[in-house]
């Protein structure tokens, strides 16, 4: 009977989970692919370094070489972070001709034109389940159960740190800081937090899912983004009082005027599937033209549930169901680009703002007039009793806007932010219509 | 360049629906295909009824033999309801040396075994993505996504017109007769809504998902099912006083002890995202060992979500997905039974149970004295106040329970309907816990 031997490059987090899924779950696999499936050699940058698993001599190495010049292998997963060396090893399996599972979206987000073309050149094939939303199979989901459709918007939960610390906020009273450290203390946020909190990591994954749902051409760093680190919990309660929760929201929106992307903190309204999304969970909402809405909710991180993507891939690829796929995607193909990416600031939508104002009657007149010549209309306003002002005689002015463009709901607050009653800065959110 | 040519067997409303994807949307349907998928030929029971999309006189048909006969077709859609003719054309379309796609879960719950081998034997695939789930990818998800994964749970809210009646009683104060009519006047229920309201539907679907997820060979009939049809409004008010909403839950539940499998009323908390799954959307919640709990959610029926999952299956067959995941796939193989079905009383779980009392003093000890010895524990009791009685002198004694058996707490039950102060018959519906 058939056997296919497989290579792990990296023995991290979830290059151990896997790891292990295949040595202590073999007969499973066995089941599942219809021949065996089994590990065949570990690459690690450091072999003295103490492991969870402990493997035979000769079947780890700290040399790729002994990996790609194995001719019994024939797939890999590169678990690797990163840009480099991670972009080079993937280059070196690949033209060794071995095929890719991969769960690196960083490297997909900057090198995936690059890296897909060379696959395709060399008859190879790359999976990637894993790198967007854990073990949530929102891949396999556009990819192929949603072929029939037109997809039309996506609305993602796609970093489940942020989630966390927004959820941690709410349901404790916190302020950023107070939930960024809880979440570093129990590992959902890592030492350096940046690429989650400032919104970059659900950048690179909204990249990664509007190449392959709309066929979109672009870089993630042209992706409009704001993170959660300006997150104030006076916010979340103003939301919570107007029927929504906030959440750091990815979106991709179809018109005719082309597709809109960003990233940004937005309100939804309580009950709608993506509010209810707690803790380090990964969501999606994807809308398509004959299948209407779908969701999809999982764990979008964490050992286990990675694994259990790097590994249906790898399935996959040993049946030969991905390497179908990936010749029937287009993805970062050079083929026709099929949509137009929208100018940010020509987009639309309604607003959560907020300003501090000074206690005077007049103020709201004098703002509401500022929006009304940038036509933003004002929908509905909290008007805050006396005592929830600062000592200062400040108090808090909260509205959500009527549909208005990005541009001028922009201009209007940079606008208001110079009237001498509005102290610092304006917060405004998108809100879900 | 290849081209797939497709052949329609029954054009009602599901029908009509594959058919207008792909005459109207080509394009899409190739570019994701890497190949023309066109429909070569439609068969129909009575070919002088009017329909919405209009035929070449060549290509339609009321003569099944003319597709089988056609030698360029290599796929049919088979999409008759039903159990007969649906098997005997589902036989002759395997013979003739065709791939099959189909959304008739009737038809496979009933004679799958026989289906699937005849396929195998003949070297043909079958596939049913829109079988369970309208548009929402669950077969494929447990299939191909999650192969890594001991699937060890699956609660789903599979039949939509059950959801949207429930949904209605909640959310209008409606009784089931007046929430059925409604559910029949907007097209959500058939003429002869039985298997929807008895449960039999989801139950079927349920012995799909189970044969897929856990290996279960089970016929539908032994799940034990309880539909929605003795439902009454005010279980789903106390409920919600609980913090509870009701569900129909089709669960399949593995331990150590086997496999538990059922269909019912159920109360879920609030919050939880099976219980915010409102009108006829369906809804699957599944655990595996590695992946966690996978949340799906999607129109579980009505034409364009239905064609969508049938256009996919079509497109997976054309280029040869569905083949290698036929193979490898168990599903109703002779392979080793891999689980045992546990024997319904047996199983065990929380219950939410009514009784309709007289009200005097003794008979809540009489009631706690019964359940006492069969080893029934309450953990809550909604004690009402005296005008919620009936006008007969009679008060509603509502209580949740610790975990008890099924057997327990049926016989408990019993006894209690004995009692000289309880009238007319107890309620009684599991809880998820």
């Amino acid at each position: 009977m058939e056997t296919t031997r497989v290579g792990v490059v990296g023995l991290g987090t979830v290059g151990t989970g896997v790891a292990r899924l295949l040595t202590e779950h073999r007969d499973r696999i066995r089941r599942r692919a219809g021949h065996t499936v089994e590990l065949g050699r570990v690459v690690v940058a450091d072999l003295s370094k103490p492991r969870e698993i402990s493997f035979d001599s000769e079947m780890i190495t700290d040399r790729l070489s002994d990996l790609t010049a194995d001719e019994e292998i024939s797939v890999v997963c590169q678990l690797i972070g990163g840009l480099e060396p991670a972009r080079s090893i993937m280059l070196q399996i690949l033209e060794s001709g071995k095929d890719i599972v991969t769960a690196n979206k960083a490297l997909l987000a900057e090198h995936g034109p690059e890296l897909f073309d060379r696959a395709r050149e060399l008859g190879r094939s790359i999976a990637f389940e894993a790198s967007v939303g854990g073990g949530m199979p929102i891949i396999n989901s556009i990819g192929q159960c949603l072929s029939a459709n037109r997809i039309d918007s996506l609305h993602g939960i796609l970093n489940g740190t942020s989630n966390f610390i927004v959820s941690q906020m709410e349901e404790q009273g916190w302020d950023f800081p107070t939930a960024l450290a809880e979440a570093q203390a129990r590992g959902y946020a890592e030492a350096d937090p940046r690429m989650d909190i400032d919104g970059s990591d659900a950048a690179q994954k909204l990249a990664i899912l509007s190449h392959l749902a709309f066929g979109a051409r672009l870089h993630w760093t042209d992706i409009s983004c704001v993170g959660i680190d300006e997150l104030e919990f006076v916010d979340l309660e103003y939301a919570r009082q107007l029927g929504f929760r906030i959440k750091l929201l990815a979106i991709a929106q179809r018109s005719d005027a082309g597709l809109e992307l960003h990233v940004s903190p937005t309100l939804v309204r309580s009950g709608q599937p993506l509010a209810e999304v707690r803790g380090s969970f990964n969501a999606v909402s994807v809308v398509g033209d004959a299948v209407g809405r779908v969701f999809l909710q999982g764990a979008g991180a964490g050992q286990m549930p990675t694994a259990s993507a790097v590994v249906a891939d790898l399935i996959d690829t040993a049946v030969g169901r991905t390497r179908i796929t990936f010749q029937t995607l287009e993805l970062w193909s050079h083929g026709e680009v099929r949509v137009k990416i929208r100018d940010h600031s020509e987009g639309s939508g309604h607003y959560y703002m907020r300003f501090m104002v000074d206690d005077h009657p007049g103020v709201l007149a004098e703002i509401s007039g500022v929006l009304g010549r940038h036509q933003v209309s004002i929908a509905s306003l909290i008007q805050q009793p006396e005592e929830s002002g600062h000592p200062s005689g400040q108090v808090p002015l909260v509205m959500m806007t009527h549909r208005a463009t990005e541009g001028a709901a922009g201009r209007a607050i940079e606008e208001i932010e110079e009237l001498p009653s509005v102290r610092g800065s304006g917060v405004r959110m998108r809100v879900l219509s």
